[in-house]
């Protein structure tokens, strides 16, 4: 795809990507894409992962349904970062069951927890 | 500092660093922290990335003045990813004079500029 030439990967052939919530604009996840899964990101609007630990393409949602629906997709100014803007199906992103993967954040010299679980993991991957 | 031994830093020594506008919730940029980079930005509550093209210490806005003031850090739930809400002193956080990075975006199959020049880059870096 024309797009793709534009897109700069790293010596692994990867690229970051940065999931955005499209309607409330919190950042959800961090991942990693290569060339075919951004490809297929942009071929079926849904975001494709590349997981460097099972190294293999990861389809975002696959077993828990909570895809990830492409409202846009922006890269940065240096070609080598992704932003993804997405409509977060079941409004749960982190595999703990929260919204969003940050739900930890320093507070008195503390990291603290910020968000609740809105689904039990086990009920959501079985 | 106690709340970095719960930091899972790659095998350079880095982790990547999203940075939002604290107040829009605009993702601005994304760069790359060591540890002594994010001791430092916790110490200074200001941005202190690691560049890896130039091998150091990045203090982000030292020489254009757009600071990065940070009002909250959050982790990830693996701890490998960082994000700052910060508030972007003069509103750009990008080397092009824009307010974010992020200012490409796909659009007809085509990359499409988003967001205009705040400042001509001439004028931020002399």
């Amino acid at each position: 795809m024309d797009v793709l030439a534009q897109v700069t990967f790293d010596d692994q052939g990867l690229v970051p990507a940065i999931a955005q919530d499209n309607n409330t604009g919190e950042v959800l996840m961090f991942a990693w894409m290569n060339k075919q899964s951004l490809a297929l990101t942009l071929e079926k609007q849904q975001a494709v992962y590349y997981s460097r630990s099972r190294k293999k393409l990861w389809f975002k949602g696959e077993e828990s349904g909570h895809k990830q629906i492409i409202k846009d997709l922006y890269i940065d100014c240096d070609g080598d970062v992704i932003l993804l803007k997405v409509e977060q199906v079941g409004g749960i992103a982190c595999h703990t069951g929260r919204a969003s993967c940050f739900f930890q954040k320093i507070d008195n010299g503390h990291w603290s927890i910020t968000a609740d679980v809105i689904k039990n993991p086990k009920e959501i991957y079985g």
